[in-house]
């Protein structure tokens, strides 16, 4: 399936300059998610890992249905104040200034196998913050999974060390 | 399944007098999330939609896997700012204020029949929204699906004349 051709561009959001890579048309087509879904879901299935951890919040739309298929415990990374428990917290860097990352600090023991979850890779900051979350937990990273990656934003190399996956590259 | 066992229970989060329940235990138990990723299914299938609307974060975790099974079209409600093309906008009652949310103009089309989704029935405010939005795009709303339904903050009274299901009630 050409998954660009599911993919809406949207121009000059979210500020001028910048072209948006619109999933939402995307997962308007069911036989568009259920490719995607599927293809993600064989992709870490061979990875014998024990969580996913999916990414606030276009990330839970692609890591829950693989986390059914897969019978895996699903793991949320939010912004800041989101999570009820006690977390681990994570700086990220925002185009202007930084935000916070959180996870609870029950959510993963020490010695899992994680896969984490997001619909999109553009500089890797947020991924990276995830990733830093699930080593705190003393867990290890075993990919990195997104549907679209914009490769002229870096975020393979700001991951280098981890295994990125990505459907589709613009 | 007993999914009371299943959700935690946070006192005073995220304030002073408030017992938050936290789906991030369920979620995390995959035997939990599929029986209630079913279950949410099987009520749905029956009911001839075509459209899932998934509310914004949490929604998404139980709707999209719902929608792969029954290869429906995932149709996002967001807050304010987060969808890139021409959106319908509602105002919806915060505790304090009001916030907004939003649907793409062309995620439905008119006369389709639509089951939305969220974690959660407290007050109804939101859900509410959400069917205001589908209604602006001339469709129909045949149900609204909750994993959790506290009972006593009136949500199903503010929704009267729709269609509520929950699975588990406090």
């Amino acid at each position: 399936m050409d998954l660009k051709e599911k993919i809406r561009n949207i121009k000059d959001f979210p500020e001028k300059g910048v072209i948006f890579r619109d999933i939402t048309t995307l997962i308007k087509d069911p036989d568009a998610f259920e490719y995607v879904t599927d293809a993600l879901a064989k992709h870490v299935e061979k990875e014998d890992i024990d969580a996913i951890v999916v990414l606030d919040a276009r990330g839970f739309l692609f890591g829950a249905p693989v986390a059914y298929l897969l019978k895996k415990r699903i793991v949320p990374v939010r912004k800041k104040g989101k999570l009820p428990a006690e977390t681990y917290q994570v700086e990220y860097q925002l185009e202007y200034g930084t935000g916070q990352l959180e996870m609870h600090k029950d959510a993963i023991q020490k010695g899992m196998r994680v896969a984490v979850f997001d619909d999109l890779l553009a500089t890797g900051g947020t991924a990276k913050a995830a990733c830093e979350l699930v080593e705190l937990a003393g867990a290890q990273i075993v990919s990195l999974n997104f549907v679209i990656e914009l490769t002229e934003l870096g975020g393979r190399e700001a991951l280098s060390g981890y295994q990125v996956y990505s459907l589709v590259q613009y």
